[in-house]
């Protein structure tokens, strides 16, 4: 990212914000949702915010699947919002005249089954006890979040998609949009993502799961009433940190830098400012974050399979769609969470179903994090695919 | 590795074994050590252990420096203990005809200062107030290690060691070593090790310390009469796991096989072999280590680094030792704790102050630990390095 692009980037926000957004609510009409585990989840909600306008034929409309800890505020800002407070997730992305042109498209943006920021989640009241559910809330599957958002989608009225486009967690929704509804989507922009976890992910979420579970305070995950498992969920969240962040953004970031003083403390104080960050990144999160989300979220991306167990074979798309959807792969060059050479695997894939896939590398140096940063080579590519879909 | 190379390795072992051996312990005959902090710590005792016998010169002896979980018992078997208990961690490599040949070489090994296996550290009693210390251990560095060190080869009657070798905080000891006593080596081998932490490093580092000191039986270090931070600590070495591994070592390992079912259990138990181990790792980790000490010793390996701080220079070998030291730099290819990029810069930065440097990258797909892992390409430079030495 080159200041010059900031700097454009700055005056973009000013004058080409979504400005001012709601959140809003459907709730299922269906009795319940059937789970890819067998169970009901019933009074299902689900939280989305629309930037731009749907079309008369409704042919204009863009998903936007966000990633684990991310919510359905992807532009803009909320009504009497403090002063400062930071515009939605990417707003850089979405807007007038940026890449995701909302004076083009509508686009739509749902909190993911399960979350905590107004869809239905193990934070949620469960009707049959009029408490919390805690870990009584059956376990979803990135697929259970798609048939939900495909919900969303029913009741506005959308018949088509123009695209569907997700980082990370998001990605994997894409992809299971994909293979779910394929006549529904003309396009899928899976960013920074992977077919499957590896063992290294899966690794790191199991950490982050166990140090929730260590918190006295997470109580079997029955903390609503009390004290809340926030130091585990800290130490959750600086691991998550640190795989999306990379060695290189890392040492562009901090290297060994001391955090306000010019000697070690030769104690257990923040000597670095790589301590300092990490420290920070945590207790923020916990302000923010249910801790038993974060459990069913991490769990359901490592799930997340795009090769049939029992067959052992890929999940096709269905037949009819070979060639319809035209899928755009993302990768970052620096991203170790879900390296390059898992896209290729996914392109790999892709191409073996005869879809038609296009894919991009790109270099950067900011890690996973880097489809959250601004950067003119991905804006381009990405403002270039999506205007070439129709 | 390969199979034929693991037949042959167990054969070694059964008749090269240096046998049974037995802990020592050393105590400094110095009223106190003074340490880099400035501060002086009393009554140190130094655990070690010997193999192989020191020659009427003195001048066969080779030191081993442990890593950070280490201790003392490179090889072979203590007295009375029940059948199949592992060897010392190091026991492919030392013994009679051995890469390190207990035959030609006496060989020593001593558990790090502020450690938990027989030298001083948090755990130790307090000359002061009879109880153990806690965080009133003064933080030690890798210099105070090596001076420790340094205490009990003089104790031994050894003017000139033959070499110093060690792998990961060993190396950085190594490295200590090279500096602080150049007169003292003929020979320095840092074997997957690093010059100093990238932020990358001190970041895992720091999450490990955060998980042990949200666990509220770590009680501000002051645990020792009660219950133990056993849940943080098992996080903290689940952490320091995923690190040690790689990418494709964990792929190899586990994949995304699951553990004992054969499907999902849509739930928090163990699903993935790679969860099962961290766990077992985890749980193992307690009944041997201390949770201070791992606060102890992380940060230390955190504080060092080659260049000096105050001058922003290389620290520079004495004179008179340029060229008379050999060292062997050891990385391997798939470690991304401390990367073949930093094994490159230590050799530029020995080469700068013209020593003596031959480096390998040794193939390995094994990550961090691939030093402790037998293999043919690993042990033959080594072991051709060593018997050149003289």
């Amino acid at each position: 990212m080159t200041s010059n692009f900031t700097q454009q980037n700055r005056q973009t926000e000013k004058n080409n914000s979504v400005g001012i957004v709601e959140k809003q609510f459907f709730t299922l009409t269906d009795p319940f949702l059937l789970l890819e585990s067998g169970e009901k989840l019933e009074q299902v909600t689900i939280a989305y915010e629309t930037y731009g306008r749907l079309s008369e034929k409704k042919d204009n409309a863009i998903l936007i699947t966000h990633a684990f800890s991310g919510d359905s505020h992807v532009a803009g800002h909320y009504p009497d919002e403090p002063p400062k407070t930071k515009p939605g997730w990417w707003d850089f992305m979405v807007g007038p005249g940026k890449t995701i042109n909302t004076d083009k498209y509508f686009v739509i943006c749902s909190n993911i089954l399960g979350s905590c920021n107004g869809s239905t989640g193990p934070a949620s009241t469960n009707p049959e006890t009029g408490k919390p559910y805690g870990l009584d809330f059956p376990l979803v599957t990135i697929g259970d979040m798609v048939e939900a958002q495909k919900k969303l989608i029913d009741y506005l009225g959308i018949t088509k998609l123009r695209a569907v486009i997700g980082g990370s967690v998001g990605g994997m929704q894409v992809l299971e949009w994909a293979v779910r509804f394929p006549q529904m989507l003309q396009a899928a922009v899976p960013i920074a993502t992977t077919m499957r976890h590896s063992a290294l992910a899966i690794a790191f979420n199991e950490v982050a799961r166990q140090a929730i579970m260590a918190d006295p305070n997470w109580n079997n995950g029955n903390y609503y009433q009390g004290k809340k498992p926030d130091l585990g969920l800290a130490i959750a969240r600086m691991i998550g940190h640190v795989t999306y962040l990379s060695d290189e953004a890392m040492r562009r970031k901090f290297g060994r830098r001391l955090q306000g003083k010019e000697a070690f403390s030769f104690g257990f104080d923040v000597d670095f400012q790589v301590e300092s960050y990490l420290r920070y990144q945590g207790s923020k999160f916990v302000q923010r974050f249910d801790a038993n989300s974060l459990l069913y979220i991490t769990k359901a991306s490592d799930y997340f399979d795009m090769i049939d167990r029992k067959t052992n074979s890929f999940i096709t798309l269905e037949k009819q769609s070979q060639g319809q959807i035209k899928f755009l792969v993302v990768s970052f060059s620096s991203d170790w969470l879900y390296p390059t050479y898992q896209a290729r695997e996914l392109v790999k894939t892709l191409k073996r179903t005869r879809q038609n896939v296009s894919f991009c590398e790109i270099e950067a140096d900011a890690g996973h994090d880097a489809f959250l940063i601004p950067d003119p080579k991905f804006c381009n590519l990405l403002r270039g695919f999506i205007d070439g879909i129709a």
